[in-house]
């Protein structure tokens, strides 16, 4: 899939405002990739498609996944929008030929992360919670940060999300503070933002 | 083990600071056993011995806990001063014959909690936090609804754990937002604080 192809099936499939969001994040992991010598053309490709599952309900999200046994933790099923970056990446690779096994996995974590992930997985991450689109306490400090450093920039937006599922009273997905943890176990102390 | 002898066992094993938050955590326990209908003496004995193993340094906490199979998650490799719930509760049972499984539990949990906590093992945790001579952001209001529903307690003092790991970028402990999540989920929709 081009990108050109990518941009025309998200434009047909998500409403407009997460169109826009789409290129937005799109247009920031390209950024990111340049600074930081990934491939321009996957970030922008990831970027295009991360949300591709996004329009679909909760229910309809769970259901796929328990068909093709997707769901790794109890959280999915009582919160099933988590499921939509697992599924998104399904679809691209099983009804639309996606075949990058890097653009995959960057759609595939974007919402929790996991524990080794590449580049352009964590570039994916944060150009989601970073676009000019997205305003949040503390997001100024996250988009300096991850702009100059991959890894505290994902320490900052786990903590962001831990924060906001604190705030609502959700529940927190267990990956979340594994990828914290293993991600701030490697950080050298000196590199630890306080 | 009486409560004689217990008080008597950590006077002598603990500095003076932690024998004195002791005897305030094994307090407030036996108030909060009382208000809810649990055994109140059981509720002393646990606030008394909860942090037998508290004087052991991170060193002396690992090696004990890999040597007996105690060892649950990587965190406690990188944290060791976690184990010493752990620990405790396995020396009170194998050097001082304390056979009672729940005030076992109640020691052994009083950190991290478990999924499925029985309200022996919620006073304890709650007490370490709320008794007199602790002093943290929000301490007023979880004393507050701590005495009033412990699921509801519980889960404002995990989430003050987790803002305090946070702000010191510790490392967090998996099972603490798995028991967020176990009590959250089956806590009624009009029970949850906003």
């Amino acid at each position: 899939m081009n990108l050109l192809e990518a941009e025309e099936l998200i434009r047909n499939r998500l409403s407009d405002r997460r169109y826009r969001h789409s290129l937005q994040v799109a247009s920031v992991a390209r950024d990111m990739a340049r600074d930081m010598g990934v491939d321009e053309d996957q970030a922008y490709l990831a970027g295009i498609v991360h949300d591709y599952a996004k329009g679909m309900s909760g229910g309809e999200l769970l259901a796929l996944a328990e068909r093709h046994c997707l769901v790794e933790d109890e959280v999915e099923r009582l919160a099933p929008d988590l499921l939509h970056a697992e599924v998104g990446a399904y679809l691209l690779a099983t009804e639309h030929g996606v075949t990058d096994t890097q653009v995959l996995d960057a759609v595939r974590n974007h919402t929790l992360g996991r524990i080794g992930m590449s580049e352009l997985e964590k570039i994916i991450f944060l150009a989601d919670m970073i676009e000019p689109g997205r305003d949040f306490p503390g997001i100024e400090r996250l988009r300096c940060v991850a702009r100059r450093d991959l890894d505290q920039g994902m320490i900052l937006a786990i903590e962001s999300t831990l924060r906001y599922c604190m705030e609502r009273r959700s529940l927190i997905h267990p990956r979340t503070v594994l990828v914290r943890n293993y991600i701030l176990a490697a950080l050298p102390r000196d590199k630890i933002l306080w």
